[in-house]
């Protein structure tokens, strides 16, 4: 049986932890910036050392490929990212890019070939926006290339600073049915798995997200002249909403979760009572009707808020994250692979976003989470066990396998 | 029976009123700033015309005098003060100083001269902390001239643009028992009046103010991958908090107030649980044991909220204004004044600081308001009838006239 190394991959996140490293022991790899490229670069480098054949597309996403032994057969992608949160962790990313680098060298090690190609995938800017694998995906918003990343260069900037063609990103854009499956490795950055007791998260799909703005308008008026029965205290609005989240959200029985994580007081005086508040509300949930039928709630009690406090409220749906269902095939190689390296499963959602939901658009994906120490993520404390970390990529590369066999 | 020339008055407020004129109909003249002291200058010459002696003291106050009969009697020193909030109203302290040079203009007219010296004051940055009446009274820190004002200039050098001399600024000083009276013809700022179909409000105090900077503290996490049940949310806790405060404060009768005006978020990601809430809290009453009483219910609500959230709490009293009863006598004054010109009058207090406060440690104080439109202050909206401002020039003149008669 074909394992992977663990020590070398182990020795690869440390190599790769150097880059962008902050005093606090986690990294700033925010994308596009220079240890962004400094990584990507020595990640390119291993995958040669590797004898995989190393490509950018256009949109600045690295694979590192090898070729299968039925020239017909479409390809299994692996991998993640390596970019970073300002001072976040080591392991959300590179975990998966280098397991799955890992795995094409475990295979290679053997001179074991599989049937359909494999790339391993570094994929560019996940942490602003899933960006490389949305351009993949054919999804990306044609305003897009403006933006301006937290490094401070535009999208454009960035993917010319990756070795991508931004004039041409069309050109990175698989299409659907032309994979034969995708898989990430990835830490959980939560604590269901710990507290479950299990070594791997079998992921049944990552949930969707809906984004409102809410605002709440009173009137901001002098807080020594204005008597409590002549206010239209926008934040004691507000106040009863975020509570009201939290209420309504727990009320209902499942996984979903409701969080208000942005408020702002306008004008925001310590002696002004406050005119506006605006804030923002996501609900996640695998199912969108979940969602709405608990948006339809919340509404309903902002309404009821305002016309107590003397307030009008304003509830503007800003973004929706489709959910993406993980294929069920996928999720029983992970299962099966797991099983016999004698590990315990337990199946979930994801709550973040990951590149797998863009490539589930494409062909059948999957992703193997790993437990997070204290479920702690996004920052310099991330922490997975390095026994975690050997038994993600031998899941990874068992699954890779069992695949291979499948289709 | 000599009255104040109302037209001149209304003349002179409009005159001012187009120094730092802004587009929305209002001034913005922040202490220390061009516009400020091109007011101040203004004053200057028009106290000038109607004959008084003018000066500006160390702490860049201006003084326009006119000698009484008495040569033993202490002075009455009438005003307000020309600077404005960042984009203010027209009458908020123009209008107490305006209507003391017309009461001095108006006894000038009639050759009528007083027993006490009469002073009108043009006190310096009082919205940045009624610093110029702070430092009459002796109680400006040590560290304030250091402190920078909202147009960008330090205290101490802004003193010395108005004529000052800020590194004397003793000189300035009054002693307790130097002076007859202190009176400032003010607009409410409030509805209170309207509300009460009053002309004249008869100030029986300025209440006291206590601040504090009140933390929740949570655990900042991943919105997506943190189910609720394991949630330290320092935002649900701090928005339990604004709620109980406004509940608290309004579940006892009285005329205080208590408002959370500030509220910020860390780290403030609408995709992070929050993990920390800095929230301002300030209670104003005429009597602190009121704001005592409500404050302990409310460090009680804090402390059971933050157990029921999962959190922590800090209240750090930040300031205190201590509050500031009116003299009797002069109260008495401005109400016999009103009523012989047969207007109705309201005794109230002043939920807003004014420099009356800081005079009240020198001698016997008081303050007249007038009716703000809809109680708009600190707007270009701001407004005052100018029967309003006829009335409160007439009332100021006749409580001076019976201050001078009694003492």
């Amino acid at each position: 049986m074909i394992h992977a190394n663990g020590d070398r991959l182990l020795a690869d996140l440390a190599t790769l932890s150097r880059i962008g490293a902050t005093a606090a022991g986690g990294v700033n790899r925010p994308a596009y910036s220079d240890a962004d490229v400094e990584t990507r670069v020595a990640v390119q480098a291993m995958m040669r050392d590797a004898g995989l054949e190393v490509s950018v597309d256009a949109a600045g996403n690295t694979f590192g490929r090898c070729a299968g032994s039925a020239a017909d057969a479409k390809p299994i992608i692996i991998g993640s990212h390596t970019d970073s949160v300002p001072d976040g962790g080591r392991y959300d990313g590179p975990l998966g890019v280098l397991a799955a680098l890992e795995v094409a060298r475990a295979l290679g090690d053997e001179r074991f070939i599989l049937r359909h190609a494999l790339e391993v995938v570094n994929f560019q800017n996940e942490e602003g926006g899933l960006v490389g694998s949305t351009i993949v995906a054919g999804r990306f918003p044609p305003d897009g290339l403006a933006r301006r990343a937290v490094s401070g260069y535009t999208i454009a900037e960035g993917i010319a600073r990756l070795g991508g063609s931004p004039d041409r990103i069309e050109d990175a854009r698989r299409q659907r049915g032309s994979i034969a499956g995708y898989l990430e490795l990835h830490i959980e950055q939560g604590r269901v798995l710990e507290r479950a007791g299990a070594d791997i998260g079998v992921v049944e799909g990552l949930v969707g997200i809906r984004y409102w703005a809410v605002t709440f308008s009173g009137v901001a008026s002098h807080a020594g002249t204005t008597p409590m029965s002549d206010r239209h205290d926008a934040l004691v609005a507000a106040s009863r909403f975020v509570d009201a989240v939290d209420r309504v959200v727990r009320a209902e029985p499942g996984r979903h979760v409701g969080t208000v994580g942005q408020l702002t007081v306008f004008p925001g005086g310590a002696n002004v009572v406050p005119g506006r508040v605006a804030l923002t509300l996501e609900l996640r949930d695998l199912d969108l009707g979940v969602v709405a039928r608990l948006y339809d709630r919340l509404e309903a009690e902002a309404r009821r808020i305002a016309a107590d406090t003397g307030t009008t409220v304003a509830l503007d749906p800003t973004h929706t994250n489709l959910p993406a269902l993980t294929s069920p095939s996928i999720q029983d190689a992970v299962s099966r692979a797991a099983n016999a390296l004698g590990l315990r499963t337990h199946t979930m959602p994801s709550g973040a976003g990951h590149d797998a939901q863009n490539m589930s658009a494409i062909g059948p994906s999957g992703m193997i989470f790993v437990p997070s120490v204290d479920g702690i993520s996004h920052s310099p404390r991330e922490f997975t066990r390095d026994e975690d970390v050997r038994r993600g990529a031998d899941t990874l590369l068992g699954a890779v396998l069992l695949l291979d066999e499948a289709q």
